[in-house]
């Protein structure tokens, strides 16, 4: 490690939260509609969000600064020294309809900010630095969805190429006018063997380090997940005419199965959450006794032992309730997700830079899915999460600009203390 | 009373199930969906089943036949002296959307049979007849409904001539094409002096008499009704990253509400009956926690005290478990009607009908509403349930056509019995 200025030099002021968030604010100026912030994937938008990120990032002394096969622009910080490992900071650019302008962005910008910081301190680091600006993370235009991260996992899917949008556009056509060399998928996989890991910053998307009164929070991992729907049918009845005592009444047998789901979920404490977000009356009116209910079901947990307990919990309290109430009740379970742990090491070396800053070291899973999750099993992982108000994917979703500095701060020193503990 | 036949003679073949069931069939070509039951108040499909019901009517030796200022179909059966007083019998011709045959059209048909019946034994009563087939009890086209029993009942609400429908046509404009003399509504009007009462006869439309084994049943009143909706405000958020002890979940609170609604309607017996009927979750998604959910609340009883007081109970449950849930919520109770008891003597002089035909005599309220509700407080009136399947309002709503035959038996013993009362 090669390093220009001593460690008690002022903060690099690519590191300073104002100047990351004007950067945010410009980006959020790439949008498919003006006044609000949607940049689906591979739209117009994303185009130019790409050309600025590519300027940004030759900016802050990245080299090789392209477009992959997936529409990812990633860059590269040499290393020291040659036949350095690789580490990749990354997170995505795309994003939902009328969106908040962190989500995502906030974690290109950081590690951007990080990497030139090293280059203003001219620093070099015994391993090599990349940077993704991932283009598929959202999954609102096309039904797959991660696919540039699981490009560079090695795992990405050729069937995804095939997915069409709401316009009949398939995601092979969209990269060409992308611009994207999407015959180079392969070319997107970084080999485990020479990758130190993947590390991403994200806003939290939930309140608890805003409850915690803590900027900075450590992910222990990427929940798993269990979604799908349970359907119910009892017996449709005229509300006035049908006794109570008569009555096989789909909604209130739903009412009770709603209730078994948020129990079970309150009963492993903050491990687990589980959500019915849906539910539907066939044929409702006010003056009928439902006699068809379909709502949904969201199980997620870090622990996939406890979620496959926990669906098996609800399967079984939704069975008794049918039972007990004459109804037919079925749950399908359509869509798994295992969970993705966080590296311990890599964890560890997050929580002693955020100590270092004085903060205080709040572990959290991430209840969200993100780009991170897809090199479980692949290479070490880690994640580091943003306090943020009012959630995320709306535009109230808020990071205050000393948080933002402290995570470019944090990302920062944690470069430093890899190449130290090299 | 003049009887040109014995008691003991067969059966009057107007009284025959059977042809009353061949009648119903025939009345159903009259729709304005072919294939399906569809005959909303004031349209064509309605104009010709009035022409029929007046062709059928005259046939029974009614007289007078016409239509009066609401659409209703009306004809007289005069007394054996003059200065008689009037017994009304009636039922509605109009019906929801792909209804089923029985609904409304049986009660006009019965009552025309025994007319009818009267007639072929060349039998004048002390008292006059008339039968009324009501033109708009459905309440499907236009917002208001009722209005030609109201019209009878002295109770027009003049401003109901204003509502429109879903084109955009007033209900007075329907009624000029109808071909209804719309400015002589208070010719409608029956004086209760001199009008003995009214009595209906109806499909069950709930399964009651089904589960007791019993063709006919005997009316208790018309259930009072409370309607409206409950309103809760929770907080939204995602699925994933909103611990389960930090939510103010908006459906959950529901579920708890609307158990409570089932169990407040349980505690009454048969007395009463609280349904949710809809419920809609605004923004729902599968991974967002419900933020705001709004559901029916329909509350019927034969009994107002009754009624008030589950209302109430219903109230107090919900403010609770707002309150313990952290959410806010609402109950608007926007529609109210009290219920109306049928008429002592009247109801009495049917039981003994009944019996008299050696039926079981089963007491029941109706939980819906029916033309014969209007005349609460006004004239006495009285209600014959037929035993049905399958409820009302669609397809497969089905009476017996020997249970018909009967309803027709009992309410021509109904008109003999008056006149020997009298």
């Amino acid at each position: 490690m090669s390093r220009s200025a001593p460690g008690s030099a002022p903060l690099p002021s690519p590191l300073d939260g104002e100047v990351i968030v004007s950067r945010l604010k410009e980006l959020a100026a790439c949008t498919d509609v003006p006044g609000e912030m949607t940049r689906l994937t591979l739209t117009p938008a994303h185009k130019r969000a790409a050309a600025q990120v590519s300027f940004w990032m030759r900016e802050a002394g990245l080299a090789q600064v392209h477009m992959d096969a997936t529409g990812s622009i990633v860059g590269r910080y040499a290393a020291d020294r040659a036949n350095a490992k690789t580490l990749v900071l990354g997170s995505h650019i795309d994003t939902v309809r009328n969106a908040g302008i962190y989500d995502g962005n906030l974690g290109v910008l950081t590690a951007i900010a990080a990497v030139e910081a090293l280059k203003q301190q001219g620093i070099r680091l015994p391993f090599a630095i990349e940077v993704a600006a991932f283009a598929d993370e959202e999954g609102v235009r096309f039904l797959s969805t991660l696919t540039s991260s699981k490009a560079m996992a090695g795992i990405f899917d050729p069937k995804s190429l095939e997915d069409v949008d709401a316009q009949g556009i398939s995601r092979m056509e969209a990269l060409r006018s992308f611009g994207a060399p999407v015959d180079r998928v392969a070319d997107c996989r970084r080999d485990p063997a020479e990758t130190l890991g993947y590390v991403e910053v994200h806003i939290e998307q939930g309140p608890v380090l805003e409850a915690a009164g803590a900027p900075l929070g450590i992910v222990t991992g990427i929940a798993g997940a269990s979604r799908g729907h349970v359907r119910i049918r009892g017996e449709a009845g005229h509300s006035g005419t049908l006794p109570m005592a008569m009555r096989h009444d789909a909604l209130t047998a739903a009412a009770e199965m709603i209730l078994a789901v948020e129990a079970r979920g309150r009963a492993d404490g903050k491990e687990l959450v589980a959500t019915v977000g849906t539910l539907i009356i066939a044929g409702s009116a006010v003056n009928v006794v439902p006699g068809e209910v379909q709502f949904s079901l969201d199980v997620r947990a870090l622990s996939d032992e406890l979620r496959v307990r926990a669906v098996a919990d609800i399967r079984a309290a939704v069975a008794d309730i049918a039972e007990r109430r004459g109804v037919k009740a079925s749950v399908d379970i359509g869509h798994e997700v295992p969970a993705a742990p966080c590296h311990g090491p890599l964890k560890e070396r997050m929580a002693k830079v955020v100590e270092g800053l004085q903060l205080p070291v709040v572990r959290l899973p991430s209840g969200a899915g993100h780009d991170a999750m897809v090199f479980r099993g692949v290479m070490p992982m880690a994640m580091l999460f943003v306090r943020s108000e009012n959630g995320s994917h709306n535009p109230r979703e808020y990071a205050a600009p000393a948080d933002i500095g402290l995570a470019a701060e944090a990302l920062y020193a944690f470069l430093l203390k890899t190449a130290e503990e090299m």
